[in-house]
This record gives structure tokens, C-alpha cells and sequence, in this order.
């Protein structure tokens, strides 16, 4: 069996950084908690809950005082001013290239522009885009047009570029000043690039990731108009009867998996096929 | 012979104006001169002749004193300066839409932004527009990026709204910040959705305007991809052969065509055939 593994699949810099930022706090205190789960993985949250990173959904459910990390997706203004009324001591590990997005969105609604955020309406990161915006904003809907001649758009640092420019050109006519901060991060870009050379060669792809984290579905998404494809969270998930008269297979993993993950797949694989 | 007649075509707007503006002129002095063609019609530049409207490429080839029209697609502002050293009285008859767009080619230069002019290089409204961005411009090339982060893009105001997305498009993974100003002017795009619909029920189509404009070659170009279709400047050209087995004839018109020349084709028709 040829396995071809991508060597941009796993953590971002963004997700690295944050992950770095949340063990060094835990290190030196008696636990801190992620407004949020850190990465988009059950089975890393599971690793970080033994190193004494736990995870909450909600603000109320943090004590008094608690040391918080905000997690690479940022989040709106009003929740950093809630957190503080709670004396939460904040470690901010919003990803250095969101936090840039979200000076973008502050500073087009400060400009005059009407914000339009392109991407996923219930990403967390989307969320905090739009909260930096005040009340002139809204979340690109192709269905339905803001209805406003001066546009400020900025897409989610992890949309695919092709959507953003389907969104921008959409929008175009009806406007008659867009102003438009391209955030997309490389990152993404390289990762999916790579694993289309990928799925291309390969006779069949696996895609390793959280089943909730939105970039390694959309990896999925891309990976299956080329190849079969399967989208697992873990070895255990592998099914022998996939590589039935398959030769080769493309590996490639979400933004949020860690490489222990990827190593796991590879190892099982191996296992599976010793002679070929 | 079903005739179909496309409303929208003939002069524009713009071109209705910058011809008023000039006959006004030529009728209370003894003579004017437009810098270059008044319009792209050969046919319709004699008539203006016979008004006292003389054509004239060079400003040097301008007399002192002369009264100068600047037609509708503007000049750049060191033109102006120029007709004003040399005492010329202008008459200034760029389109208000173009004007409009000079105004946000400048406005985005004074911004710091590099001006990327989306249109036909050769046509005088973009050498217009890119005079009005002094040397931080540049026109849109799809083999060559401008290599700068933050652009400023304006379209010739009668660009096709397609092609201009896809100039946004292709420039924009390059770019951090981009601002763009939409100037296509909506008559040109009603003009080419009618020809379309118009080409896609007739089983000919005829093109009426001067081979020396743009957006005449323009909507040919379209028609042609559509149904089998003639560009002529006048009722002279057509052919008796172009009708065989042919039962609908569509008809429409540049923008600089005047409505004499489309209704002179429309009576030769009639008078080829004259049962049907």
C-alpha cells in the first residue's frame, strides 16, 4: 500500500500557538478553562483536559476570578467585557491573523461601511468578526442582498478563496464602493492545495479531523469530488473493505488535528497491509 | 420577415448629451472642433461636419482660441491644462459618469492606493481615467500583477460586468486591502442583456455601428456567440445571401449609432422582403 500524507495536514500556526499559549498557563496554576473547546477535536480536548485545560461553553459557567484562555477563533468584544467584569484573568490566544481580521471589520464600520463577514454564519470565529462591526453589519447569505452602496467585506481567515470570490463578484453589482480586506490565511490554501494534488494520484483519500470542526470538513468536501473519501476522527474508525483493490492512499487532517492522530492512521494502515 | 428591434440600442446617455452640448456650440459660433471623433461613427462624424463640428485628433492641430469639445469618454486632466495654455474655450462634455469615475481614480491615488484602471487599454476614457491617478496607476493585465498590496480598481463605466469580476477576482489573492469602485454604467449592460435575449430567439442578428467603437465590436462579439451575426455600419452592406432560410432577423445597436442608421436597416429589410 503507497501512502501519500500530506505534509500540511494538522495544527495550524494559529492552533499550535494557542495550544502552546493554554499549556503554559495550566502549568502554572491549578487549571484554566477554554471558553470553548480549544480545537475542533474531541480526542485532543480529552488529551488537554489531563494536562488541566477544561473546556466551557458559556461565560456563567467560569468562576469568579478563573483564568480563561480565548481560543484562536476570537470572540466578540462584548464577551472580552463580560469576562472582565468577572475579574477573569484572560489569556488571549486569539490567532494573531483573526485578531488582524477583526481590526479590519472594527475599522471599516468605524469608515462608514455597511460589514459583510463571508462564512460560516455559526463559526466562532464569525461570531466575534461580527461583533467587532457594532450594529452595521451582517453575514454574506448569496439569497439575500444588504441592500447598502458602500460595503466593507472580510471573509473568515479560513474560507476557500474560491467562495470569497464568488461572494465578492455576487455583491458587486449592487454596490458602488466595496472596500475588501482579503484575511484568507495561506494556510488553508496550501492545505487544501496539497490535498488535491493528492486525492488526484491516490486511489482512495482519508481525512483525519473532528467531525465538528468545519475546516476538516470542507477538506472532506473537496477530497470526494476527486477520490472515495473518508472522513474518520481516529484509527479505531478504518475499515479494511476500503482498501479492497486500492493501491494507494492520500492521507491529509483538519487544522485541529493533532499529528499523534495522523501518526495513529498511518501506523494502522501499515499494520494492515505489512507485505505491500 | 419578423423583425426583432432592440430598444436599447443606439446612443447612449452620454453620447446623447456630448452631441446636444456640441451643436449648441457650433450653433452660436462659426465652427467648433472635437478633440478626436465625437463619436465612434464614421457616418454619423460627416453629419456632424455638416453642422460645423470639425473632428480633430491633436491638440496641436487646434487653432488658438478654438472652441474645443471634449466628448463623452473625458481626457486627462494634463489635456486640459494643455487646452487651457493654449487659450482654447472648452466645452466639456465628458459623461457625468465618467467624471464620476475620474473623481474615484483620484481620489483613491490621493488614498495611497495603486489604481488598477479595468478596461481596453487603447480606449480614450481609460487613458482619461489613469491621468487621473498620476504615476501610482496601472491598466489591468491578465498576464501581469500590479505586485502590490493594497489596490484601488475602477472599470471603464461601459466594461462588461463579467469581465470586470473576473479582473477582482484574479487580482485579488495578491492583495491585502482593495477598494473598488463600481462604475459600469447600467445602460451598457440593459443594452447587452437585451441583445442576448434577442439573439436567442432570432435566427440572425444584425449589428449596427462604426467598426471604430468598442462597445459596438463588443456586442457583436456576444451576438456571434449566440447566433450567426453581421456588424455593418449602414443599410448599404447587407446582403440578400445572409437571409437564406432565415425567418426573424434581430437588431440592435452601439452606443454611439444613430437612430437614423438602425431605422434605415430596418426599411431595407422590409423592402427585401416585402410579403413576408
Amino acid at each position: 500500500m503507497k501512502i501519500y500524507r500530506a505534509r500540511h495536514g494538522g495544527f495550524c500556526f494559529g492552533v499550535k500557538r494557542a495550544i502552546k499559549l493554554a499549556l503554559e498557563a495550566a502549568d502554572n496554576s491549578h487549571g484554566v478553562c477554554s471558553l470553548g473547546p480549544l480545537i475542533h477535536n474531541r480526542l485532543a480536548v480529552d488529551d488537554l483536559m489531563k494536562s488541566g485545560i477544561r473546556s466551557c461553553d458559556e461565560i456563567r459557567g467560569l468562576k469568579k476570578n478563573e483564568i480563561v484562555i480565548i481560543r484562536s477563533h476570537g470572540v466578540a468584544p462584548d464577551v472580552m467585557q463580560r469576562l472582565r467584569s468577572k475579574n477573569c484573568q484572560i489569556i488571549d490566544a486569539t490567532c494573531p491573523r483573526v485578531r488582524r481580521a477583526q481590526r479590519y471589520v472594527e475599522k471599516l464600520a468605524g469608515e462608514g461601511y455597511h460589514v459583510v463577514i463571508v462564512g460560516e454564519k455559526d463559526h466562532p470565529e464569525v461570531k466575534g468578526l461580527l461583533g467587532y462591526a457594532g450594529k452595521r453589519a451582517s453575514i454574506y447569505n448569496d439569497n439575500e442582498r444588504p441592500g447598502k452602496k458602500k460595503i466593507g467585506v472580510v471573509p473568515q481567515t479560513t474560507l476557500n478563496q474560491e467562495r470569497f470570490n464568488r461572494a465578492v463578484t455576487d455583491l458587486m453589482p449592487d454596490t458602488i464602493e466595496m472596500k475588501i480586506y482579503n484575511t484568507i490565511c495561506q494556510e488553508t490554501a496550501v492545505r487544501i492545495n496539497e490535498a488535491v494534488k493528492i486525492a488526484k494520484k491516490a486511489d482512495i483519500m482519508i481525512v483525519i479531523g473532528g467531525k465538528n470542526s468545519a475546516n476538516t470538513t470542507r477538506l472532506y468536501q473537496i477530497c470526494r469530488k476527486l477520490r472515495r473519501s473518508y472522513h474518520i476522527e481516529s484509527a479505531g474508525e478504518l475499515k479494511r473493505s476500503w482498501f479492497s483493490a486500492v493501491k494507494s492512499v492520500g492521507i491529509t487532517a483538519g487544522a485541529s488535528t493533532p499529528k499523534q492522530q495522523v501518526d495513529d492512521v498511518v501506523r494502522k494502515i501499515r499494520r494492515m497491509f505489512p507485505r505491500s
